[in-house]
């Protein structure tokens, strides 16, 4: 490691990598300290016996994704389109139902769910992506939990499960965790500066967040930029220390010091306020920090000789109501082969399901992909899973949550820099916060600010 | 600093010197390893010009709170009433009014006030304080912010308003910030096990848990623990790293390392993921402790050659809705002298005042005092405030606030131990948690844990 840069990058995720790649390309020396000993952070691929690769962390990408999708492009990484020929399943109360399109066949709830969806879409054009403190409502709606407000704006308790299987995996958290004012902001940022982003895109497969993967898994972004950035990058190198001095940073790791001129930090709210920090960080974004938590998101996966559910007729993706496979989705590799069923347990599913024995866990998956793609589901030649919350790294995952009052409050000390400290992570961006374009789109702008003349 | 004792405590605040304190008692080696250079956590003392001292943090007592009554009898510590005598004064909408008793003089606040209070205390009756996530409401509970379900129940949106002046000094937060179950089961916990908690006590003066204070200053409880336990209080030593072995612990900190059979940690949730745990902590304990942030809260005190307000017939007890100063005390030292004022600045008053300069908030707090008790309160001949946002080893207070969710999906982790590791400080109390005594229970509990047979 250097003893002095123009810039250290804390964190070598997307967000991080990025940032140091850009801050290279304006001619600063720069460092980045990751503290696990391999770069990715929140993106993980898994190798499974054959050699194919499935992803243990963050893996979507779709439309309006620009930044991560340039970057792809750039480092020759390609995509493809998640499975989605045939028909989706939907268990509910017993019953199973194939259905096509992005709406479950359930009369009981679609009147509420297209309300909700309304509703939503309607009222998150009112918050600024930039500045949702500054919504004309933020003080009420930052009060309210999104299970309340959901439950004043609909009739059938049920419509509330079904927004869970949207939820969980989206933040590893569920409606009463969060308030209104953040799902409406989470909804406008999932689009572009020409497209707003919407319910449907947030949500959806074909055409949305989930419309397509990475050829060889999404891990390849940031191992091709570590690659590129060659020795810059300092693996098993934790921050443990921030020292702001008149004419420097000094940043403290494992592996030794480092001074700069500048600091980006890119990792997430609750791993920032576990660094020493001197001076302190400043009290307002203390508050907004701590206020902020990890989901908690588990990825389960089974995997099979071939994708038997598309013989079926079936794509792979499934809505239940019984825990805990409350969405499924079709995850084999680019060229369909191995089958692999994905199913993602968060939030309360996680609270219910995470700690029980693993095979009492890999059981009940088991049995949710049977439920909803037929008994094959329940014999397969591997079974892998990976649970966020037991990274020490990480804390949780897919995002950092902030809890009720925390936006409306001390939202605006997000991207405020401290001194000589400027913040990057997939949290402190205005699209795509909590995925990988989030994380891009950070990078380049904390990069832009060091850089700044 | 040994090199092994048989129980390691963290945290030198008035928690951790009574668990020590205990397990000396029980003729276990014991070590307290605290972070700052000196003890007492989240009780300071201040000492004035003339040598008397008030508080820069937790100083009230009242009944009730038998243990650290009780704590405060053996170590020869006296405690004095808070003055009441005369009356107290109330501001609103413009109009300063007088008043006796408990409640202010609102016609159009006393309805809803009235029915509020009889809601809440009676709500509370339900939330067992050693398990409020088994109340039978619990999720609906932990599912609503207290902010929505005040506005549901009252009526003249004042109210909410009034409420501000309990909580801010209560939490350093906000009714939006927290769920109405948490509210509910800190009312339950103001009390005892013959005497259930209410909101009067909770919110009293007189009889209530800002009854009395203590001669000398509260921090006199932690210096003369610490007095007692002699050298095996450890000053400057944070704990960096706490590692579970097959056979004992190892603590690690800046002044060295220390192995022990048991560890108690008491320390407040947002400190506790700050340690490098290996193994990691539970991830549902991991969950609990993010969930938590600590308040925002300052105390800012005007002193004056003796205390005018008295000779006027009023006690020093101020309520506005003007802010700086949203609510103010009487904060003479036990002979009265010299005069001195207390304003609590937490929550939204902090976030909209905490970050002006010194000299704005100086004068927009002697005018606040001013308002409720005569211009003689803007020719103080000392003014001190202290605010906890900007302490390293607090990041705020007086407390840790759960946010919405977090107590019914994860509360019953509050003080499950993990492996060797046991776990004291106020917040894990089930009676007065938040208060000196609730840290004395704490670190009685923890300490039994560690010392049974």
């Amino acid at each position: 490691m250097p003893s002095a840069v123009d810039v250290v990058v804390v964190g070598g995720g997307i967000s991080g990598l990025v940032a140091a790649r850009e801050v290279a390309a304006k001619g600063r020396s720069v460092v980045v300290l990751e503290a696990r000993d391999r770069v990715g952070g929140r993106v993980l691929n898994h190798e499974l016996a054959d050699g194919s690769v499935i992803e243990a962390g963050g893996a979507f990408v779709g439309p309006t994704q620009d930044h991560v999708l340039g970057l792809c492009d750039e480092l020759g990484i390609r995509t493809f389109k998640e499975h989605t020929a045939g028909d989706s399943v939907y268990v509910s109360r017993g019953i199973r139902q194939t259905y096509q399109g992005t709406v479950p066949p359930d009369p009981l709830i679609l009147p509420d769910a297209g309300r909700l969806q309304l509703q939503l879409d309607q009222m998150s054009k009112d918050v600024p992506v930039d500045a949702p403190w500054l919504a004309a409502k933020a003080a009420e709606w930052d009060s309210t939990s999104l299970h309340d407000w959901v439950g004043q704006n609909t009739v059938n308790p049920d419509t509330a499960k079904l927004l869970e299987v949207y939820l969980q995996p989206l933040l590893g958290a569920d409606a009463r965790d969060v308030s209104l004012l953040f799902m409406l902001w989470y909804l406008a940022t999932a689009g572009n500066e020409q497209n707003p982003g919407t319910f449907e895109r947030s949500s959806g497969t074909e055409n949305g967040a989930q419309d397509s993967r990475i050829v060889g898994g999404s891990q390849l972004i940031p191992l091709r930029l570590a690659e590129r950035l060659g020795d810059i990058v300092a693996l098993s190198a934790p921050v443990r220390r921030i020292e702001q001095l008149a004419d420097r940073a000094v940043v403290t790791t494992d592996r030794g010091q480092v001074s700069a001129a500048r600091v980006i930090v890119a990792a997430p709210p609750p791993l920032i306020t576990q660094i020493d920090w001197a001076p302190l960080l400043p009290p307002k974004r203390l508050q907004l920090l701590q206020r902020h938590f990890m989901g908690a998101l588990m990825k389960c996966d089974a995997v099979y000789e071939k994708p038997f559910w598309r013989e079926k007729g079936l794509n792979g993706f499934g809505i239940s109501d019984v825990a805990p496979v409350r969405v499924a989705f079709d995850n084999c590799p680019a060229d369909g082969s191995p089958g692999v069923l994905l199913a993602f347990v968060g939030g309360a599913t996680w609270a219910d399901w995470g700690n029980r024995p693993f095979e009492e866990r890999r059981r009940g998956v088991l049995e949710g992909f049977a439920r909803l793609f037929g008994p094959e589901a329940l014999e397969p030649i591997d079974y892998t899973e990976h649970d966020w919350t037991h990274e020490r790294w990480s804390y949780g995952g897919p995002v950092a949550n902030p809890g009720l009052g925390a936006t409306y409050r001390f939202g605006d000390q997000i991207r405020t820099p401290f001194g000589r400290v400027h913040w990057a992570g997939t949290e402190t961006s205005t699209y795509w916060s909590g995925y990988m374009d989030g994380a891009v789109r950070a990078g380049e702008r904390a990069a832009a600010e060091v850089t700044a003349p």
